[in-house]
């Protein structure tokens, strides 16, 4: 029986773009599950249900990790194991054969949509703008119906068979989206890694915050990404999720978080993976 | 003439609310004006053309500052007057007269559905999802066809004509939306103040971030509240929105401001505005 990695789903998503890219990476023999929300992911992964989950942290339509936290924090197997990314890629798809000037609505997600606002204005000014879940589901709609573009992936073309009027829409170039892929390990160390750790800093005390990014720096370890979130407990109480270079296996880490763990109220170790290096 | 409020619309939309909110608050003899976008509220702020845009910061439906944030930073003309916040609450929505086992379609922004999943599934398994621009055009869609219920704002209910068939549908509670208010000036001293400023931080020198945040917490000004954003030059380097106690005006802030200035490579003090109290 092969093993599965969950997405968020429908098919066609940049989720499943990340999932592939795992399985491309990794030449792991592996299905892929979509499922309907990020909880579902890490829950899937918590109960062994599927051996590998990918999310997006950064730039993703629809929230992400800030939405997938909690349940990461609440589960008791689940660990951050390889990291992935890809360029946000906006494409305008319909039917094969439609024609620019035959587009008089586009489809996506709402976010999806204000990424290439801009785009939008310019060339298709007259278009009526309508909301989806998903830019696959916005894409898989458009292809079946005349008159309307919707704006996803090209894996979304080449699932729901369309043709892309226009590439690369979005407004901002050189956006990536991030992907975490969890599963109940993380990945022995390879020489350059990364770990991902959460902790709760309240904000009364700020020297706090100072005190626990000071046990990284002061031994040199460099943080490549920094995100909160307001803690569940209210406005002005933070979870951070802070990257930094390293292995936890490493000596000069294992020292930091050992000191981390007396500087925080919480701290959780989210995983050791290796650095992801475009192919 | 009397001064205009810009927001997010259409009518009905939290941004709404939080624009009457300030309205209440001010006793301003101002008219709303709703807009396409948080960028178009920041740029009508810049331009002169409304005196005051409200956009939301924390919990917001569909991104807020952060898309408004580069908006801003490229404004010549715009500071943080005001902040507010508002109780976040989702209601189901539908036509008058309309029964709970009537509705087969719920509809609202993604990221509204996203936040009542849990409510949905228990109490709405059999009805299907579809995804709006915003909660306000769901409920004034859901208000007009039988059979749909909009998840939305009380004020969507009273602005479109729909009756509320369950309020406060959030899978979480105590959850808030936090709004800036945009003006060309920011407010005098009151004694109780916020100061709001961005800077930027090379993530290859963490020294950089923990030096900043020290020039705060060392004169003892308390982190109310901190977001970053992906810089828009790439995976990695990040803009800092931070908001401690005092104003820009007080003798320590001045001070700590300065020595921001040397310790980061951009800094801008965005404004200082009355800490919100709720009434």
């Amino acid at each position: 029986m092969s093993e599965e990695v969950g997405y968020l789903g429908p098919p066609g998503t940049f989720g499943e773009q990340g999932a592939l890219l795992y399985l491309r990476e990794t030449r792991l023999d592996a299905q892929l599950h979509p499922l309907d929300s990020h909880v579902e992911v890490v829950r899937a992964v918590d109960a062994g249900s599927i051996a590998y989950g990918v999310v997006a942290v950064e730039n993703a339509l629809g929230g992400a990790v800030p939405e997938a936290l909690d349940a990461i924090l609440a589960a008791n197997n689940v660990s951050f194991c390889a990291e992935l990314t890809l360029p946000v890629e906006h494409n305008l798809i319909a039917a094969p054969a439609t024609k620019f000037e035959d587009v008089e609505i586009v489809m996506s997600h709402p976010q999806a949509l204000a990424q290439c606002r801009e785009y939008l204005e310019r060339h298709l000014p007259s278009a009526r703008l309508e909301a989806a879940l998903s830019t696959a589901s916005a894409v898989e709609y458009a292809v079946a119906s005349p008159g309307v573009a919707g704006i996803g992936s090209r894996r979304a073309a080449e699932v729901y068979g369309g043709a892309i009027l226009a590439a690369s829409i979005q407004d901002e170039d050189q956006d990536e989206t991030r992907f975490i892929v969890l599963a109940r390990h993380d990945t022995p160390p390879t020489g350059d890694d990364k770990t991902s750790i959460a902790f709760v800093v309240d904000h009364d005390r700020p020297g706090t915050l100072i005190a626990a990014l000071g046990e990284l720096s002061n031994r040199g370890l460099n943080m490549t990404h920094i995100q909160l979130r307001p803690s569940r407990r209210g406005l002005g109480l933070y979870v951070f999720l802070i990257d930094f270079q390293g292995h936890r296996m490493d000596g000069g880490v294992a020292e930091a978080l050992a000191a981390l763990k007396t500087q925080t109220s919480f701290l959780r170790v989210l995983g050791s993976y290796p650095r992801f290096k475009d192919a």
